[in-house]
C-alpha cells in the first residue's frame, strides 16, 4: 500500500469506526417505546441523522459561528421529535440530554479496536470527525478505543469537508498535509481530503446505512489504500 | 479528599507528570558536548525554561496572537544559545529543529504512569497544559501515559494562568467548573484554576528545580486535595 512517510492516521468515526445507526437505535428504542409506541428506532436514527449535513451547512456557510456537533445533535434532535408525533416541549429536557448522548455510546465495527491497537504500533492515530470532544472521548472511553489525541471539527474549528479541517488537523499534529492520511467510508470525505494533499485509505462500511445500502460500496478514485476493514489495512502496511 | 462530583481530573504537565529539567538536560547534553563542551546541561535546561513565561506573556497581553509552545520553544532556543556562546546562526536548523523535541520527550515521574491508570478508571483524564496537543501526544505516545484525550492551552488558544485556559477547557468538556479539577505541583496554577472555579489537587514535585528547590514544597492554600503523588491521590479518592 502507498502510505510511505504517512506518520499519522486521522479517522472518520461515524460510519467509518462505529456503527452509528445500530446504537442510536439502541439508545433510542425505549424513549421511542414511552413516547411514540410503534416507531422504528432505526427509521428514527435515520431521520436524525438525515438533519446532520443541513446543520453543519449553517456552519461551513459561515451564517452561523462554529457550534459544536453535541448542540446541532440537540437542535436536530427537538426538530425531528414531531416528524414522529411526539411534542418536544412536553418531554422534560433533562431526558432530551439524555438522549442526546446517545452519540458519545455507539459501538466500534467489530474489527475496529483491534485494527486501531495494531496501526498505533507506528503512528500516531486520532480521529478527524465531525465530532466534538467530549463526544469522541466519551465514546473512546466506554468502547476501549486507544486514540493518541482527540483531534477533529471542535479543534479544527471547521466542519468536514471544508479545507481548514484537513489542513488545520495537519498544522496541529505540525506535519505536511502528505504525512497524514485520512482512513474513512466515505468516497466524497476522502475526496476532500486528498485535495488538501492528504493521503486516503478506503474501508468500506456497507452496513452503515444498514441493509440495501447504495451508497460508498466501492472505491470512487485509486485511494492511496483499500482494504475491507481496520485489520486488513493493519495487514497490508505490514503491521 | 473533598472530590465529590469531579468528573474529570485535568493535569499541569512540565513538572506534576513529568520531569522537564532532567529530561531536557538529558536531550540537550550530547548537543552541548558537540557545541560548548563543558557546559552544565541542567544549568541548560533552567535557562532555556526561565524563557518560557516571558514568551507566553507576550500572547497572555494580547501582544502576539495566540502561537503554540513548540513555536515559543523554539524561539526561546536560539535567543539562550548566545548565553552559551553558540550563534545559533552557525547551527543547522535541523539541528535546532531536533533538540526542540526535547520537550517530547521527558519522563513521567516515577509514580504518575501508574496513577494515572487508576484515576482513569472512574475520571475522564486529560492534560490542561501550556504544552501544545503534538507536544503532548508525542509524550503521552513514548512515555505510555494514557490520557483520555489531550486538553489545553492549544485547545482553549490561552495560556495559563489567563482565565480563558480553564474555563474553556470545562466548556470543551461539557461541564460545570466544579465538576473539573486540576492537579498540578504548582501553588499559582491551582491558584488560578480555583479562581474559576475548577476543584483543585496538589500533589508536590520536590525535585522539579532540581536539589535545593525552594517553591511549591507545600500548600499555599486549603486546596480540595492533598498528596504525595498520583499513587496516594488515588489512593485518598478510593481508586
Amino acid at each position: 500500500m502507498a502510505l510511505d512517510g504517512v506518520r499519522a492516521l486521522v479517522f472518520d468515526v461515524f460510519g467509518t469506526v462505529v456503527d452509528w445507526r445500530s446504537g442510536v437505535a439502541r439508545e433510542a428504542a425505549p424513549f421511542l417505546a414511552r413516547h411514540a409506541p410503534g416507531t422504528d428506532p432505526a427509521g428514527f436514527a435515520d431521520a436524525w441523522r438525515r438533519r446532520y449535513q443541513p446543520a453543519m451547512e449553517a456552519v461551513r456557510s459561515g451564517r452561523r459561528p462554529f457550534t459544536r456537533l453535541d448542540v446541532l445533535h440537540r437542535e436536530n434532535l427537538e426538530a425531528v421529535l414531531p416528524d414522529f408525533g411526539i411534542d418536544p416541549a412536553r418531554v422534560p429536557p433533562a431526558e432530551l440530554d439524555e438522549l442526546n448522548l446517545a452519540w458519545h455510546r455507539l459501538d466500534p465495527w467489530p474489527d475496529a479496536v483491534a485494527g486501531l491497537a495494531r496501526l498505533k504500533a507506528r503512528h500516531i492515530i486520532a480521529p478527524l470527525s465531525n465530532g466534538n470532544i467530549i463526544l469522541m472521548t466519551d465514546m473512546a472511553k466506554r468502547a476501549g478505543i486507544p486514540w493518541d489525541c482527540i483531534l477533529g471539527a471542535e479543534v479544527a474549528r471547521a466542519y468536514k469537508p471544508a479545507p481548514e479541517a484537513y489542513l488545520r488537523t495537519a498544522e496541529v499534529l505540525a506535519m505536511r498535509p502528505e504525512e497524514v492520511c485520512l482512513v474513512a467510508a466515505h468516497n466524497g470525505d476522502l475526496a476532500a481530503a486528498r485535495r488538501c494533499g492528504l493521503r486516503t485509505a478506503f474501508v468500506p462500511r456497507p452496513l452503515e446505512h444498514g441493509p440495501g445500502q447504495a451508497t460508498d460500496l466501492a472505491p470512487a478514485e485509486e485511494w492511496d489504500a483499500v482494504a475491507p476493514d481496520f485489520g486488513a489495512l493493519a495487514e497490508g502496511l505490514g503491521l
